[in-house]
């Protein structure tokens, strides 16, 4: 339960309407239920507003207008909401201390306030910062470390010699320093592993979603920056080196040796993948589903994705696009002609 | 062993040729051995039936004709070929009962006739109803139900609070009610998890593949409908809505948001992302590979991936695309000349 | 440790400089410290040369000239770096023997030098050979095979009846052997799980990546040729046979009966997915994200993706594309009409 004072005091709000109000949940506009927080971010849902059974709502100045509902004005309604949704998130944790399945190796550091999960397997050499939480067969390689806080969800993989940082949550299933994809053919045309002897960095405040892969390098170490978000299903290659607060869209993937700079964010789906390694600078946005195979060099927003129409129209175009070539030279021919018959 | 009397009972069919011939495995037109059923879908593989060391064979009546073995006549040989084929599957179901090794907090519910493997990991307050098999090392979090006779195969993850209905199969490594992807930047760039307080409901019937993550929502719950069947490393995100008897194919992805009418079919690797919220109404089908970013209002079919050709065309003619609203304007002026010089 | 004799030995190259110089760690040649043998392979990275701290570097001949450290010049230094970097990898194995936590059916056949971790769990009736390394949690399903020092690493899910050849190694998180998504749909549109009675057959020498899912097939087997190489995260759809020596990157996919020949490689996100069964002979390259409809009948290289371009280009071209055959048609009439006028 929280007033709407406490919730004005968390988020640095201002409160129009009844400061006793008590918020017993939080809901979207289309289906709270009396006693829930809601919140307004999004004009395109600001009709929503008028029939809401919320008993509150977070709004920007922009909305206050008619609001049928006590209100709390915030700057950033969507982050403000975000602060107080979390005292509402009924996820339980593991519970405190080292179940009595786990396996750790005796030569393991361990620090405090540890939740370890049953079945929890973890290798020589590994340090687990305060606070750590590894759920249910969680697997930590030989000398790997993970940083204060961080919660690491069942069935996670974590190879040798990584290291993760402070106050990341890596999601279920995902995979993080299996081998870079280093592939050799001999003379003979058959093909051969190269050893990845680098290993994986993340840094602080990192997000990884469910079922990511994120590889080793081959010498040098694959990197991920401080406060990074992956949503689920990414893939990062060996020698990517992802810059801070960039966030990587479901499916989106890096292939080997791809720099992405501080501030991005790579739509779903995108891949980035050249002849060589790939680098784009900061503050780049690219559009889901669009192939980058050459360099950015400048901040701004791209794509190259094809659009979904009807079949027949497709159909009927798509296989124009090998004549394109054809069709420019022969307008250019055109158009020459035109020209030199031009009345003077 | 089914006699061909059986067979036709079973499927509704009708014998040509020795109805006590005996059946003792299955086997595809090209590699049935003496003994097999197999069966004739496909108008493309008609000119193996002549070939074929099977025994019997399902088709339809237009194949009739100088089929040169015993023949069971159906409406749709591969749906009979499926009712008769779960009698020759070799796969061992868990064991009767609940394993030794297998955790489940004293706060669930348990229904009769469960399968519970090594390592199964159950959080407080869950609810397993009649029948339900869950394999090795899957983990479910407080509060989920699993409706009758549900299996879910090893590695999975379901988070806390998801509702899973009855007769779904759930494939190994697939992660359900991960956290959806919602992340707010503050006035500083720092980017900040949004609470995913919502969850994951799944009806009855429902197929899931291996590798497949269906995220949480972020207040009201993702939703996958009755008889929705979803082939492996899916991704569904947040707040989705699947509706009942659609499909998504092998590595196909709906963005946060997205609503997925009924009797639809996503093909391979497809994705749906938009700005805002993308609707596709009921009986849609898409081509694989396509990008959906807007919303579909009629039923039908539709496609914009672009198709593969050899290197030196496609170099060719990849690089006009940047030129085709230059060439779509000269080729209007071009029109307009010619127009005017018209003879009257 | 090694000397630059030793290392010339094994990869059968030439020393230049001191034969006596210890190798005692591996580097990029940015990033090698005193001690560290480095390799130059690709030109670009050849002024990297001068400045670095490497002790000793693998070549080839073109490279010797002004080369300011001791070399070893060989045919193929990235193949020579593998086989010494193989020394210097830090990995460690599952310890000798069987878990005391591992379950492994009584039935099953085991060979010698087994490696077997914690929490692992083994059907009826399967066989181990020698020298197999299962990592924790990993799950084999009855009936399946495991060839000759194969290593899968921890989490991974195989299936029953599949068989797995000598010297592989499988990354964490994949499944082998799920179900093949066959569906079907009865007359009043419901869809039903066609039985997948087939298994899945892996060579020898395969590697398979994290997160990787390979389906077992409808009736005859999926089939992964010896020494194919899969990235993470591809997907291998039932009935699909992939040849000898080929490799699949990242996130590339096979829809169901898909044939890849030999020696054929896949590029990053590629998918095959046609209305039939598609084919693809041997020696077949395939651009990054590029999308394959139909069979490819001749060796050579092959793309068919789009590049991503700024926002603004993109837009204003990007609807034309709907006016590609309008355009074609328009352009040809022009061409007509000039033709008819042409000066005789």
């Amino acid at each position: 339960m929280l007033s709407l004072d406490e919730i004005a005091q968390r988020t640095q709000g201002r409160v129009i309407g009844d400061e006793l109000t008590c918020i017993s949940g939080i809901g979207s506009l289309a289906n709270a239920q009396r006693g829930d927080l809601t919140y307004l971010s999004n004009q395109r849902y600001r009709t929503q507003l008028q029939a809401t059974e919320a008993s509150a709502v977070l709004l920007s100045e922009q909305n206050v207008a008619n609001c049928p509902i006590p209100a709390i004005v915030v700057p950033n309604p969507q982050l403000a909401f975000a602060q107080i949704a979390i005292e509402f998130d009924k996820r339980t944790r593991v519970a405190a201390g080292i179940d009595a399945t786990a396996r750790i190796d005796s030569s393991a550091r361990l620090g405090d306030d540890l939740r370890i999960g049953p079945n929890v397997n973890i290798g020589p050499h590994c340090e687990l910062s305060d606070g750590v939480e590894l759920c249910a067969n969680v697997c930590i390689g030989a000398h790997s470390s993970i940083g204060r806080n961080t919660s690491i969800r069942e069935n996670v993989v974590v190879y040798h010699d990584v290291e993760i940082g402070a106050h990341c949550t890596i999601h279920a299933n995902t995979t993080i320093g299996a081998d870079g994809f280093g592939i050799a053919a001999n003379d003979k045309g058959q093909l051969q592993e190269i050893p990845q002897v680098g290993s994986v960095r993340i840094g602080d405040d990192v997000l990884v979603g469910a079922g990511v892969t994120i590889d080793r390098g081959t010498i040098d170490d694959t990197v991920v920056h401080d406060n990074v978000k992956l949503d689920d299903q990414v893939h990062i290659a060996h020698n990517c080196v992802v810059g801070a607060h960039s966030i990587m869209c479901g499916r989106s993937a890096l292939a080997g040796s791809v720099t992405l700079g501080e501030y991005c964010v790579l739509g779903g789906g995108v891949g980035v993948a050249g002849e060589g390694p790939v680098s784009i600078v900061g503050g780049v946005e690219i559009g889901a589903m669009t192939f980058v195979s050459r360099d950015i060099t400048e901040p701004g927003r791209y794509s190259g994705s094809t659009l979904h129409t009807d079949n027949r129209t497709w159909r009927r175009n798509v296989l124009r696009l090998n004549e394109l070539d054809s069709i420019a030279k022969r307008l250019r021919r055109i158009e020459k002609i035109l020209e030199n018959n031009a009345p003077e």
